[in-house]
């Protein structure tokens, strides 16, 4: 199934892309994609619904983020070694974990605000990774049962405010708009491998980013089993698993967003997202 | 005010502490001590109610944390001059912020879990402060208007997670129980001056730790303009300030949690907490 949620900021309601190309509204049969609605009894609910049958939703309708309520927003860091090399960084012998605040989540296609003072907004097509069923200590070979589907994410960041301001990376990460979340959440049985997405990302136009999940560091599997040992996972807890290389930081000279561009990025099979870029 | 929720463990109802010392049931005025509940309409809704007129909640109802569904948990490390010197680090030019997972939290007197491979468990009294209505870009001459209140938090860290698995704090901050909060949020009009308020940590009856809020590099009110900088703050958020000296990992040698290990711990006129160690 392809999940997502249309409706005004704050206002989403839950539907799902149809084999027709339409949108249908699931509202009459759960409250939101969030939470219980993305256990594996909770998806096998939706599952058993004729999507014929639901009302149709205007295809105008703004998309928000395909998860709501969302607990956790963590991120690996580092995860490409082309991408860590680009940052003059060394690939991890570890998966690095930080978090963005769950407040930068929005929509796939709404605006990115670059928040005041900003010199080095940068970009990042990430697989978003949307936990199912809750995971503490989950062995490896387990940890893909615990997820419910993937996402496409913008790890949108500030790299002076990332790496010049002092202390840890999530003062770079966690603006309002600076986490892109979709359209669709993507149900794990429709992605038959997580390490062999292609993916890219364009800034007016121009190709920048142009990889494919298959360079990870470290996979889904293994960050899911890793990061269940540090803090547990809830349904609807997002983890964003590293960019490939081609971030504005790594260019020469560097390259930042400013005002007026616009952002396309996608990974196979889970959808597109298009942002335009605004100064707050 | 004195705003607590009293219950088992995800299944906590809003209370007060009323002046007679009995603690009284809020949920038929509010849902939670939560979101809107904690804007000044909100406090101001709560504070219209005469306690002698809500049921009484038996005394020895478990104490959930004091705060519901948050949406971010934010720290402030290296914040007291003193504590950074014991950790060997650098006082910062610009406060640091890192993330605990909000699935940290707990009650104030439940038991501290261990996770599995810990070494280094280790203690933090901390100036929990709880955001009441809606922070960005905040001077600091108002800040403390966006706050509805404060609370004691256990920063409970895992120093061998934290500073030597590779990345970020967020590592060795996040494990579930790692985070005690409450027993009481206490209403900003009762807290004359966040800045002056003595605080203590005990371990197995021996005071560790015994500070006060005054020592801290970067106040209440600059710490909250600060961090509305880089990222929206909503009610219901809490940032954690930062610990005075005395925890384990500065200690020569260092000295960390053990199973059967007690802690208690207070801050002035904010209450206390009490946990046990396990080994999980």
């Amino acid at each position: 199934m392809k999940l997502l949620r249309l409706g005004p900021i704050g206002a989403e309601r839950p539907a799902l892309l149809h084999s027709d190309g339409s949108y249908r509204d699931l509202s009459s049969v759960v409250p939101d994609i969030a939470g219980a609605a993305l256990t594996a009894e909770g998806l096998d609910k939706l599952r058993a619904v004729d999507p014929a049958t639901l009302p149709e939703v205007d295809a105008a309708t703004r998309i928000g983020a395909c998860v709501g309520q969302v607990g956790k927003f963590i991120c690996i860091g580092l995860n490409y070694a082309d991408h860590a090399e680009e940052s003059g960084m060394e690939v991890p012998a570890e998966p690095v974990i930080f978090m963005k605040a769950t407040s930068a989540i929005c929509g796939p296609n709404d605006d990115v605000v670059l928040p005041q003072g900003t010199e080095k907004g940068d970009w990042e097509v990430e697989l978003g990774v949307v936990i199912g069923t809750p995971a503490k200590n989950v062995p490896e070979a387990e940890a893909l049962a615990h997820v419910a589907g993937y996402c496409v994410i913008n790890d949108v960041s500030e790299r002076a405010f990332q790496l010049e301001h002092g202390g840890q990376w999530v003062k770079g990460k966690s603006a309002d708009t600076f986490g892109p979340t979709g359209p669709w959440l993507v149900t794990r049985d429709e992605v038959a491998d997580p390490g062999n997405l292609s993916m890219w990302l364009e800034v007016n136009g121009e190709k920048v980013q142009d990889g494919s999940t298959k360079t990870m560091v470290f996979g889904v599997a293994h960050v899911v089993s890793y990061l269940s040992r540090y803090m547990s996972l809830q349904p609807g807890d997002i983890i964003s698993t590293g960019t490939p290389p081609g971030v504005g930081l790594g260019m020469t000279p560097p390259r930042f967003l400013k005002a007026g561009d616009e952002m396309r990025l996608s990974i196979e099979g889970l959808g597109e997202q298009h942002q335009q870029v605004r100064q707050g």
